[in-house]
């Protein structure tokens, strides 16, 4: 712990300024803090786990974390699969899960203003009173509180059509690393007041500022959709089909892409009769209203054309929200697998989301198809082909330093190709630990060098989750 | 001249590391380049023009430039509202307008690779060749570059409906300061490797780093258009039926305002048969398709509920374009009238964008014609009513004192007004000179400090556009 005071003189001073069930101390409990959802990544042990209910409570927190120097990791609801939400020795928690209020919704500016701590589905299920929605839906939007959504610019399945979480951010609330609270952005619709704060802060996961409150643009509410579910015999035919869907007219509000491990692998979790023959399922939708029959039609030319061996279209609501249900249980589906391949508590998964241009989705897909082959490894495909955003998940053996090297080198053979391929590193998990030494090769120097200045300028002792997204200081190291 | 060397010694330098054509020090010519459309705000006097054609030439002016402490002023086609491309007493201006390539239209992944000098129309006329477009379409977009109007986040008409430039910047190339070149963002959809360093150069006026290259985002060609024109006996109940419209579920794809003084004015510029009678016209469009008559039919019932004398619907393109046309007008138009109101060369405009909740429209509005009697001023209102982003357009005697206070005060009063129903002071022209007190009072302390910190991460020199946004650092005012 780099504070120069003892853990109990920085927890006796929370505890002094807090309400007394803010403070978590049992060890028993604080276990359950240790780490989010990506496993293999290193997480330390806190001191404590603070759970503020008010912005000025983030504040005091922060400004006795600042004043020992205490490193603070802000936490949602720890659904996060780059480890950005993991606890470092020596830190507080800073859990948002207790800031769950939502504290208006305005039908007439189209917005709601909620605390980080409010479940995404909540936010919806809110809006909807109103005949509005907020479309971003990540897999975890029954879990995932928006706080961490934001703070890690979270995709999902309607993203193809109707953008990440950024787009949604109008302006937030943000508690700096010395306690100052600021506003950033807006209620506005338009509005170019400066630099745009919001955005930076926006997916920088804890390490720039603790966001305490957020103001979300809406949409009207979806309209019903028409789905379509097509087969392959194999994965870069699907591929093929997504890139031909893309350059044709039509505009789908989802096109997933589940391989058949993914396939086989859901089946055993939730025995649902999925086609366990089939190398690919592609999964699409399209809104409801004149072009929506046109715009199937042409989904559907594509996937025939590249070689799909069945398509069915569906206007039943009940068998289209099974089949995304059934996308949704890929992650728990992966770490069923990983856990029956090996013995008990073995078995782990290097989770991945490289993005690259659609229109060079099967060149990515044949490459991880390819490295898998090398490597000798379970490498599942399932992700976001629409948006070129694919999820390329690697069974390994923890206990087994050589299946753990090739999985590693696997991993690192994706990231060099999605970025070959003109891709990113990361499409919507965001860095955290796990791919900051490929945030660094994307960015090259200096890029990494622009980081390191907003950096040290917004957070200059380097206390704000220190060592996630940018090495941490060498000085501290 | 803040520099150690004489301004013959910069030039000298220049003119042997850029190309012959690529430097201008004529008096003569320099003078054009002096300021852009926003009347009253202080202009300086350039040492010379560089006109680059490269990155690499932008790269080593900036050299020069840094190596030297020489301010640089980054121009497009200085179509500008706020005074950010307005030269500064000894710097140089770097031209943009030269870089004029659209690089590449990729159909597939739906995105340009442009140069900032490319004119905005230029790029959806490239666009339209794939079936394609780039919707943001500020009053000035025959005329002004995606530079520029990526440099302050231009909005326009089509915003209501499909957002401002910002929303379509998926990456740039930025020459920084010292002349490192740096890429930021992404060709792929989705992205979130490290800080958004794209939107915090998007709207950053030049103070940060001179964007060289850019990546947008396109969409499928806009659908054929239905438009709708209401007059109103007053300008708040024009307001009203906005409100009205914005409550109900209809997707109005131009919603713009035009007062009586603008109407008239317009009218004066080009004789087109405008309703010299009306209070105000309310100008509305929605895309064709399943729910455009039903769209058409709720602005129609919101207009008329709120007090509309006369709604005119009209499928005739034609006419709406003639409509548009006489909307962009508004801009000459009121600089006319405010010659014709003063003896030549006296009269003078104060241009404002201020922009409020959609919810607070009228109070904005009633506000406005309260101040303009109060301060016994002429202030017309035109503006992007849906996105509740108005122009009050105050006109002035530049010559008179006493005229001068007035309109300071009522532009003033304008800005308090603004904010006070939590709006913002710039919609859409950004901060510049003429915004800069309005920010820090927006921002607040913090705000401003993060701001500052920013800018000294990004130019510890302070030679990229000094005063503009934030005002000059104390030690070198």
């Amino acid at each position: 712990m780099p504070s120069s005071v003892t853990p109990d003189r920085v927890i006796a001073e929370l505890v002094a300024a807090l309400p007394p069930d803010a403070v978590l101390t049992d060890p028993d409990l604080l276990v359950s803090f240790h780490r989010d959802e990506a496993d293999l990544c290193a997480a330390g042990t806190p001191v404590a786990v603070v759970r503020p209910r008010t912005t000025e409570e983030v504040a005091a927190t922060l400004r006795i974390a600042s004043a020992h120097r205490v490193p603070v990791v802000a936490q949602g609801a720890r659904t996060g699969l780059a480890g950005a939400a993991n606890a470092v020795d020596g830190c507080l928690i800073l859990s948002t899960t207790a800031m769950d209020r939502v504290i208006e919704v305005d039908p007439v500016n189209r917005l709601a203003v909620v605390q980080p701590g409010v479940v995404n589905a909540e936010i919806s299920r809110a809006a909807a009173k109103y005949g509005l929605r907020y479309p971003p839906d990540p897999s975890s939007w029954e879990s995932s509180t928006i706080g961490g959504n934001v703070a890690t610019n979270a995709g999902g399945m309607c993203c193809v059509k109707y953008g990440v979480t950024g787009e949604y951010v109008l302006g937030i609330e943000v508690v700096l690393a010395d306690g100052e609270v600021v506003r950033c952005g807006r209620r506005t619709r338009k509005g170019v007041a400066g630099y745009d704060l919001t955005r930076l802060f926006v997916g920088s996961e804890g390490t720039l500022g603790v966001i305490t409150e957020i103001t979300l643009a809406l949409r009207p509410a979806a309209e019903e959709s028409l789905t379509l579910a097509a087969l392959f015999h194999s994965v870069s035919e699907a591929g093929a089909a997504v890139i031909a869907i893309a350059e044709s007219a039509a505009a789908p509000s989802l096109l997933e892409l589940i391989d058949a491990v993914h396939l086989r692998a859901i089946e055993a979790l939730r025995p649902m009769g999925l086609p366990a023959s089939a190398a690919a399922l592609l999964l699409s939708a399209v809104d409801s209203g004149i072009r929506a029959p046109a715009d199937l039609a042409v989904i559907e030319e594509c996937c025939r054309r590249s070689g799909a061996t069945e398509v069915h279209v569906s206007s039943d609501l009940a068998e289209a929200d099974a089949l995304l249900a059934a996308r949704r249980l890929a992650h728990p589906a992966m770490e069923s697998l990983a856990a029956a391949t090996f013995p008990a508590g073995v078995g782990a998964l290097i989770i991945d989301d490289v993005a690259v241009p659609v229109s060079r989705l099967t060149e990515l897909l044949d490459g991880v198809a390819f490295i898998a082959e090398e490597q000798k490894l379970v490498v599942g495909l399932v992700g976001h082909a629409g948006d070129g955003n694919m999820h390329p998940n690697i069974v390994v053996d923890r206990t087994d330093p050589a299946s753990m090297a090739r999985g590693r080198a696997a991993f690192d053979q994706i990231m060099a190709l999605g970025l070959a391929l003109g891709g990113t590193c990361t499409g919507e998990h965001g860095v955290g630990l796990l791919k900051r030494e490929w945030l660094a090769k994307e960015l090259g120097p200096t890029g990494v060098r622009l980081h390191r200045a907003i950096k040290d300028a917004f957070d200059p002792l380097g206390i704000l989750n220190p060592g996630k997204v940018l090495p941490p200081r060498r000085s501290r190291a």
